[in-house]
């Protein structure tokens, strides 16, 4: 078994929860691809009033001693579980990217797509406060009740800026929602 | 239950595996705290050797087709399993960072700890090929067999740049690693 992946099953707890707005995600995945909520063009516009809407995360009281610190950061990394993907979406290998059919299918892991075998979805946040084991953020693309994984501090220059190339078609992507 | 933070179990089956030449990690946890592997100055050394450094990540056969495209990326996120984490570790509350009592002891959220209370591990790294199922790639501070749980792309402008602020203490590890 030395050069063969590993089998082995992990569990894991949520640290916490996201509450929000949010009932419904933008993107919708069952077995035949990614689907946009009311359209395209919707899903942009939603999509940037979503960056600017307010989350708050409630952490396990009993985590409250880790949180030490965290507000002199002014963003944070949220992985959280995406809880409303289903078995069927998680089983997707190719998709259209953002759910539009004039982009080409592409493998899973070459997209953002929430569908995916493990769904540990990551946005990097502005954090606005800290109360007690309650965290006001903006940014967060998670919808209402997703259990959260892990809170990580976001250090920009971890981040490569030089030298970072991307297809094609996610160029396009991203001057979308720039235009929007 | 509406108001309080999820408790539900969720498991993953990791995508695939670390394969390269780091047997130990250079941050160690116990339920002391972190303790660097031959001290910190080797650490910050061995560290920029591990940015240099070649790993490979093998992928499950089944999952072939969900990397189709994965190769125009010049960099990609990689999620996976601090497998070396003991469960002492992840009830850690608080730790000196980097293992050094010369910075604050801060929560776990805090800092960039591997013992975390769900060890999932984040790393940006570059993509230099895929062949089949194993990809090649360097910067990634894994270990040997670490369980892959995902594989996402990076698109450098997702990640905020202006405003981003960090605490003293974090500023001066950055520092030190850049003068390394």
């Amino acid at each position: 078994m030395e050069h063969s992946p590993s089998s082995g099953t992990i569990t894991l707890e949520p640290i916490g929860i996201v509450r929000n707005d949010i009932a419904a995600p933008l993107l919708v995945a069952d077995s035949d691809g990614l689907k946009v909520n009311d359209g395209p063009k919707a899903a942009l516009k939603k999509f940037n009033q979503a960056s600017d809407a307010r989350s708050k995360i409630v952490i396990r009281e009993e985590l409250a001693d880790l949180l030490d610190g965290i507000d002199d950061y002014s963003h944070i990394v949220v992985l959280y579980w995406g809880h409303g993907i289903t078995d069927a979406a998680r089983s997707l290998k190719r998709v259209h990217p953002v759910g539009r059919t004039d982009y080409p299918l592409k493998g899973i892991f070459s997209t953002c797509s929430p569908a995916r075998p493990n769904p540990v979805l990551m946005t990097v946040v502005r954090l606005w406060g800290r109360d007690g084991t309650t965290l006001t953020v903006s940014g967060l693309d998670a919808i209402d009740q997703s259990p959260v994984l892990d809170i990580k501090p976001y250090v920009g220059e971890s981040y490569p800026r030089d030298g970072v190339s991307v297809p094609e078609w996610m160029e396009r992507i991203m001057g979308e929602f720039r235009a929007e």
